[in-house]
């Protein structure tokens, strides 16, 4: 295509509101424009992109047996009430009513509509496993879109869903799901990609994987040991402390610690490590306002994810009144009414002793805590604190872990039994007993993998797409049309790149080369082929791929076999890192 | 891929609530599921069959010089605030609001997101002309869907949109456009699809075309010329009257007409024709209640449409009431206050004497009405009746006009600048002077053109699907799995055609032949190969076209290029015909 009369403007300036690189230069270099906060149309080059994306996408589905199908974008009400996810789910999804008062949501994800679709279908053992994926838009009402196509209400992805009759059944799928991402990444240029475990938050389901993209404009924080191949998210990553049960045999002593109210002041005032302190941080349940008393160690803090899953309600800060019993900045666990509160007490506390905590009296601490013996009724530990650098290894035991920045650019999900229990789809088995599916569910938001490509393949100029997801295999220049042997030459080689089946963006407009090279720049091409009077005077052209490795002339009668032999060998080094993994 | 494994059940039964042949055979095939009323779910079979229906329509835009884009499913309600729709557009479009409560629509057409995203790039007249098309879900709230993928609520299309910067130029365009869609419907396997002039209803414009699958089970009615090249929907057929004066001499009198108060009554009391009867239909508007009288000739009938559109407002049938001045059964138009009355005169009318009609007085109507001079004031006659049965050509002139029934399986469309001028997009001309650039739009929907091409290429056994969109080329057969060598030859034959490119369903289910097809009549792939031991003792296989003009039994050893020369023949038959347009 001819880019004078391709649909989409290009600038110089960078928009105030583009926070993140990927952002800027999608909207520079005219691939997206703005519709609404977090809604945007394509321009042809970013469409471009996207579908080769979903066509690498829907071959690998397609290569670990997946079936394409299509579920509706507007879902009626009552899917979302069989599963119960109508009521459960906050305002990202968003609930409307048709003319005759239905009420519908908008799919932000399948699980309803994939159990609909087979119910009926696969009611016997035979059926399984199969695994149904849809490459389709989804609607999620976020509250903070941010960064581009990074974090968007409308999206296109790819859901998958596979249903087995065995949880091993499903482990098995679920590896190959989980290795067939890490080709779809590779494929589409980032092999950087890790996985890492992570939380399954409203999917329900226990074990699942993010693949995410390491950058610091990451949205989400991953914990990673440097010494084994540990790698969480936060939410799911185990916080460790070293035992500690010194003072041990201190008895339980009240002290006078006057304006104590942090832990730094109060270690700062008994000149103690605010290790040996056990903190109290304070939630409220949304629902009825009751108080959540969490205890840790002085020195952690609360990762209100796992606080979350484990109370299996929302929370929010609590506002301490005069009336509520608590003793702000003094309270402890030491005759506190676990009646009144839900007291949870981290796994920093679990064998520790000669701990300092509040004395639930103004003005007051305790010395010498020891849990298991001065606080009555049993007590659990449950790991609601949040990892940090230098942190032990869940894994390896060492103090290797570091936090890093990530997008998640995928995520896979052991879902289990949830949907299929609540949405009572059922299968006889082998003995004609009826059973419940195990289900798997696997994701891939299509502009957002776009936007993580553009985000580690850059430079300052512009995007350098891998030649895999490229709108276009070859950018060809042609400097001074007014030149006739040279508008002739890149005439015919457009042509003649086309008729090898080749992908051309040509830029024969009467401009200066400068701004054909910053267009070029923004359009990301792989290969970049310059025609120009100067150069056809040696019988040559100039070709340079976007990243500027390959950078020559070469004789005019062997242009289309070296640009050829360059798409073969861009396209080989993709192929082969995917095929290595 | 192997049915056994392919999710969607096929059943016997013709389900009570599916009126058409595609519908019902769609449902018993597994190709689509209920989701809610107009909302379906496809299985693999049918999302195999519209993803070649896309790529068919996507290559033909782009040989149009289309630029594939995407707009939003959701857009910003401010959108179609600009361009008047917000308020204008029923029930169908769906109205929304967002967790900040802003008014959101869910996109049924995208004129306004077409303008939104060119608007700051077309700003100079060289940018011209250019089009711009999505392949998209949308989602219209019809108050009645029916016939399965006939009329949904939630369905894919295509939607194009060019611009131009002048009216010469949109009909180039539009010119190959037409043809294009020509060749996609012919492409698709229905070549029998015809054009017909079109009423464009709220999109706005003049000029536009559908594109009509003739069918009884049609929703639209056509009027066709018998023995010219005439063809229009009714909405936008001229109704001709033979012209006739007699009777101009009669003097306006005054007869008692008891209880006649219908045309029939009226005709039989005093031995006319209804032809010589001038008839009162009587609407009211929506939005005010005001009484619109129309008079047409008697045997004629209101169209709505027409009447709809030269009032420029939604009416409805009135209720006359007791006070409202209208004596019903005897209106007439000679002393009606047409002040108080809006009152059209049908083109019927025009030139017409000697008429019978209502004196506007109980039991009393007017003979030798003669309105140009009986009616007080100018009389304007408009052309609001409906085309009928053996009417006169408005093109050739003879009374050869039939109604039929279609299917609309695309429409296009020129715009002009409505949308340009209401939105504020304009591009500065050669001139130097600010320009609405003129606009075409033009639509496809996806699962109607499947639904059609079922609708009229079936057999009372299933679909028999056009190679151009079939889910597969080949089905085969292997009759008698528990016989290992007819399994290890239909397994090889799998494999083999696999190979060599073909899309194959494969049967290898332990199960009676009448079941395997029944099943295959039912996925209709035009190319049948059936493994039997039977037939191996002979070293032959059989091969079938579904639509069964080819049956033969062929070597073994043949069967590869056997199979490819009936592909290849097939396919040649299609663009062929596309070829020829």
């Amino acid at each position: 295509m001819k880019l004078e009369k391709m649909v989409g403007e290009r600038f110089k300036e960078r928009p105030g509101d583009c926070v993140i690189d990927s952002h800027a230069y999608m909207v520079r270099g005219g691939y997206m424009k703005y519709v609404a906060n977090g809604i945007f149309s394509q321009f042809p080059v970013l469409k471009r992109i996207t579908k080769k994306i979903e066509d690498i996408i829907r071959k690998e589905m397609d290569a670990i047996d997946g079936q394409e199908v299509l579920f509706p974008v507007v879902l009626p009400g009552s899917l979302w009430e069989e599963s119960g996810r109508y009521q459960s789910v906050g305002s990202e999804l968003v609930r409307l009513a048709d003319r005759n008062k239905n009420p519908l949501v908008l799919g932000m994800t399948h699980e309803e509509a994939a159990v609909q679709l087979v119910r009926e279908y696969a009611t016997g053992y035979s059926k399984y496993p199969f695994m149904i994926y849809q490459i389709q838009t989804k609607f999620r009402d976020e509250a903070r879109p941010r960064g581009g196509l990074i974090r968007v209400r409308e999206f296109t992805m790819k859901d998958a869903y596979s249903f087995h009759t065995s949880q091993e059944d499903l482990e098995e799928y679920y590896a190959k799901c989980y290795h067939s991402y890490r080709r779809i990444f590779a494929l589409a240029g980032i092999p950087e990609v890790v996985t890492v475990k992570s939380d399954s938050g409203m999917m329900g389901g226990s074990v699942s994987h993010e693949y995410m993209l390491l950058t610091p404009i990451g949205e989400d924080s991953i914990a990673i040991c440097s010494d084994c191949d540990y790698r969480a998210n936060m939410e799911a990553a185990d916080c460790i402390t070293d035992p500690d049960d010194s003072g041990k045999d201190e008895a339980l002593e009240k002290v006078y610690t006057p304006n104590c109210k942090t832990i730094e002041d109060l270690c700062a005032f008994l000149k103690i490590s605010d290790k040996k302190t056990c903190k109290a941080v304070v939630y409220q349940k949304n629902m009825t306002d009751e108080y959540v008393v969490v205890f840790l160690r002085g020195d952690l803090d609360v990762n209100e994810t796992k606080l979350t899953n484990y109370l299996r309600e929302a929370i929010h800060p609590a506002v301490i009144t005069e009336e509520c019993g608590l003793t702000a900045g003094f309270i402890g666990p030491v005759g506190l009414d676990r009646k009144k509160f839900t007291v949870v007490f981290d796994k920093s506390l679990e064998g520790k002793a000669g701990l300092v905590t509040g004395a639930n009296e103004a003005e007051y601490h305790f010395k010498g805590l020891d849990i298991s013996r001065d606080v009555e009724g049993s007590v659990e530990y449950v790991d609601v604190a949040k990892i940090y650098d230098g942190a032990i290894c869940p894994q390896c035991g060492k103090k290797t872990i570091s936090i890093s920045r990530g997008i998640e650019v995928g995520n896979i999900f052991q879902l289990g039994t949830k949907y299929s229990k609540a949405m009572n789809m059922t299968y006889l088995d082998a003995e004609g007993n009826q059973q419940y599916p195990i289900m798997g569910c696997y994701g891939i938001g299509v502009g957002r993998l776009a936007a993580s490509v553009c985000e580690v393949s850059h430079d300052d100029y512009g995007p350098i797409w891998p030649i895999t997801i490229a709108p276009w295999q070859v950018h060809l220049c042609c400097i001074r049309v007014d030149d006739p042997e040279a508008k002739a030459t890149a005439d015919k080689l457009y042509n003649d790149l086309q008729a090898k089946g080749i992908e051309v963006i040509y830029d024969d407009r009467d401009t200066r080369a400068g701004v054909m090279f910053s267009d070029a720049d923004l359009l990301g091409v792989p290969v970049r082929v310059i025609v120009s009077p100067k150069n056809l005077k040696d019988g040559v052209i100039e070709i340079a791929t976007r990243d500027k490795k390959i950078q020559k002339k070469v004789a005019l009668d062997n242009t289309i076999e070296e640009i050829q032999a360059i798409i073969a060998q861009l396209t080989k080094e993709i192929i082969d890192t995917a095929e290595a993994l």
